[in-house]
């Protein structure tokens, strides 16, 4: 079966399945008191050059909207592009468990917030003003949801505005690794130099097994948003097993290795891609995600011809490349939207 | 290490783990369409004789507050036992799911809510007066906090009352499948057929791995809750993973055969320990917990003795056998005990 | 003094003053027992030719986030113009009393949501899918923020798309009698015979004494929403104060009177404006607000000359007509600008 | 018609009503900017000799659930003697308006908290444990709910115990004037000098007409609060007629003449009722509050007598001595009430 539907269909890693057997050993305090997630700050901290706090999460959902919810206050307002998973594809999650925080979603090039956008915004939000949603945070997608990546220098540009003007800076990293691998920087680059206060470090859609994390650069946040994630039933009782993942999802560089395999699958897809006419690429390749715009009738042939996918809108599917494909799900996706043309 | 600090502490039972492995072959929908999380509610419709609705959730404190969230308007009430674990021991997720409900907290010989207390406390609430809370649900917890068990007539007791007065009944399940083995009994008995709505379907403390369980009998509920799980972010991309492990843990009653033995460790243990002096079980021992008072220089030598336990007040400690418990371990903390005496 | 700025700065009207006063006779029930309050129902049944329920609320942001806490799930989203008073002017009522709905704003001309634009936006909002925010109902603003009024057909064409699709239909009335005056239509024609569900009716902005209500025309709604309200600290224990005021403003058709006044104010200022150059009426005057563009010369020239409005943007000022406003007010105004000129 | 219902059925002062018809002069800024509202912070804090901020609330209600809500994260947990107001009588409002934060109900003699009990429980309740809700505040009812009066030695002693603790004190001052004339006292030494963050000061039981305050002595919370009370609806437009209900109230000790009357009749009844045999008064009648044990024939005489009163349980009545009340309806309850026996 060829299925480029999501990396969230993907199996998981050998690496990270073999960490989780090996905590299975005797037993373990639970809440986190254990001795495999004891290393998670200290190791994560070493991965990141800088003191941070780690929570394993159950969801890439729960991990943005409690991220965000110790960001801003009930009557604060969070800008993002709006086409973040935070704004569309998240039920309310971010209303839920801020409070009822306001997402104010802006316009952006390239599925990607600017910063000029958000200097422009901030002025007219009526900061002090008593009947306004108040600016507390901003927070972009790394990589966006249209598989494009925000460059350092954005990064940086954003953090200044959101600085100067008293934001918080949160990083959607649900694909963080597959950003990591197209910017070719340290994770600390892509993070907290950039004025990162706390980021959403993706797992799961990576190898892993239902195991996400909030990385915490900010300090001053996280004693209160440790709070906020038992409250919200996100604590595990057998902490060690997502502990166990998240440690070796990083160990050896296993989540660079896996994001690179996804991303080269994917550029390698796209320049086949690129040579067949009536095909358009939506958004440039620069992680592990295609937009396409075919035909229907081309659409039609590809769902018949047991190829998987996800529509989204009117002549415009998605593609995503795992971890875990191959050069042949390529070819024979090539070779199924030949047969249409 | 002689270990009897929480069920939380076991490790994964290995027919569960297996089942994972097993379901990490090729790609799978995500979000619960695949076909492992697809049986999930055949499954247990069988096992509870009848239809229902099955949702893997991450953490006991989760399936709680997202079931109550369900059955209560913001402005309701829930009456539960005083030493509930919603109302003491779960940071207020149900305050915070149910977007403010309040918990009224009763009294209850046996750490059990009685029937004739819940009759005589509707009545004062006030029922459609507009400044009280409005009573909306009752919640039980099947084994209790303090390892005793609801007999099948009290709960029935209790889901009358919760009837003749509009209530929606929750049993909030965390060792569930203790009780069931003390009991005797059929699944649907102890559920359904006493007027539960919604149970909260402890797995993680009886050998899974994270992974507990909403199972909803009332059908009203369903299509409203599963937005709420949504929203809240506890459905996991990778349901395949939590699905094989309930599968797992119902197929071959081996829920029940590990219940049925961190019970008789229990009882054992109870028993060894009714024979030595300066010894009280708080409670009588139903399930898998057992609660003593001893001496503080008791306390203190069993700590210094590398025994793991948890102190539950002055002179008070909780000991709870698990499935992958063992006899020494019990003939271990009797010696220990023996020579404080 | 000119004073232009709102309506909320006008006096309270001699009629509803004195029914206030006449209602300080004796001790009366408190919370709507009384009866002055009792009258309310009936009266505005009366005048709405339709069974309604109707609560006094202290102010109109209350009244609209509570009269949309009662037609939405937590989880539900709202559609509204994109000028929406409850989108960008009340401080997060709406996400805070729904306990975090999501406010869609969707564009339209003449600062109205058209029934085409709701009725392309609906299917892409995905119903029934899980990780979407659920379309619950549709808010508009009567006159709208830009002082342009619904016609009756927009209404119809809005509560039919609205309907169509399961959608409850709120209006936001803080000015709800400049737009009735503007229809010269019946209170029902203008509310539920469009399909409204619920109505924030104002009275504050023309004569009252920060007394507006909550018309409720949908009674499945009515028992839910007086329990909000109480829950929100908005139900006045001195009822009888509100209500007399409410009584009173539509009694002998006070309220039409009032608006009628203040519109005609605004047409006749419109008229002046349209023969002075330099000066552009930003939208068309339906009601009693009006919207200029001037250059900044001119309105620092104004603002120095003691006249008062409120700035809405550069170049952009608002004036609105009260029913306690007079002819000489708008001469000076004219007058003053022209000598800007 | 005698009526001892509550303080809530009685007429507005005259010198109330008086200042809002002078307020009605001319146009005047709305929200609070206007030139009445701008002489409150200074009138209350030469009231209370300390810089206070205040804001006028329409309810006691949502002055408490306002209050509290900036003074305690969502996860929190607020102690109240378990007859509290904010506990038993405003549907849940705390819960609504703090997010969710939990309501911990202690016993205390008088139907006060004493400082001890607080004291103790304080230490139980898992400070920094995060799977329990976390004491961010105490919540004083002055005068309590049975018409009790808290002593200064005793509030000073509960504030110790809060700020020991790092909690903070809020008064539910609902009858915040007849505590302070039982006192004697300053309004600075019933407040801030005994530790209150912040008071809801009643007007509306004692005069006023649905004006009610928050006192703000905590400049910390200042800032935040305001954007609480404009999201929750409860920031009124024409604030100038609040604001002059409050500034009248206090004007030339008004309200405190008014808690004196008020309070000396219930005094006299109180002594009246006592030589009745029969009658049991079941607390202390320290401020206008009377509540009385009578058989149920002797109740059912009252009522068909027309004497109005409210039932608080089986034998239970309560008499709420007005501002406005007679000594003449004093000698028609005791007269109804001889005859009976």
């Amino acid at each position: 079966m060829v299925d480029f539907r999501s990396d969230n269909v993907a199996s998981v890693s050998p690496e990270i399945l073999a960490a989780m057997l090996r905590a299975n050993a005797g037993t373990a305090s639970a809440y986190g008191d254990d001795e495999v997630s004891e290393k998670l700050n200290d190791r994560f901290s070493e991965l990141f050059e800088t003191k941070v706090a780690v929570f394993p999460i159950s969801t890439g959902t729960a991990a943005n909207a409690l991220s965000l919810s110790a960001l801003t206050p009930p009557y604060g307002a969070i800008y993002c592009h709006k086409s973040a998973h935070i704004h569309n594809s998240e039920a309310g999650a971010t209303e839920l468990l801020t409070g009822g925080a306001k997402l104010l979603a802006l316009d952006g090039d390239g599925f990607r917030l600017q910063a000029s956008t958000l200097a422009e915004a901030i002025p007219t939000a009526g900061i002090g003003v008593k009947n306004r949603s108040q600016p507390a945070a901003v927070s972009v997608t790394q990589a966006t949801e249209f598989g494009t990546v925000y460059r350092l220098d954005e990064l940086d540009a954003i953090g200044a505005v959101a600085r100067a003007s008293g934001l918080k800076f949160h990083m959607d990293g649900a694909r963080f690794a597959n950003a990591l691998a197209a910017l070719g920087c340290s994770p600390a680059a892509a993070t907290w130099r950039a004025g990162i206060d706390v980021l959403s470090f993706g797992c799961s859609k990576n190898g892993g097994l239902n195991a996400d994390a909030i990385v915490v650069f900010n300090h001053e946040i996280t004693e209160d948003l440790a709070f906020r994630i038992r409250r919200a039933g996100h604590t595990w009782s057998k902490m060690r097993f997502p502990a166990a993942q998240l440690l070796a999802y990083v160990n050896g560089d296993l989540y660079l290795r896996s994001a690179r395999r996804a991303n080269e699958l994917a550029v390698n897809l796209a320049a086949k891609l690129r040579e067949i006419r009536g095909v358009r690429l939506v958004a440039p390749v620069e992680a592990n995600e295609l937009f396409l715009e075919l035909s229907e009738t081309s659409i039609d042939h590809l769902a018949r011809g047991g190829i998987l996918f996800l529509r989204r809108g009117p002549r415009l599917i998605r593609l995503v490349c795992r971890f875990d494909g191959t050069e042949d799900d390529i070819d024979r996706f090539v070779l199924a939207l030949k047969q249409c043309a």
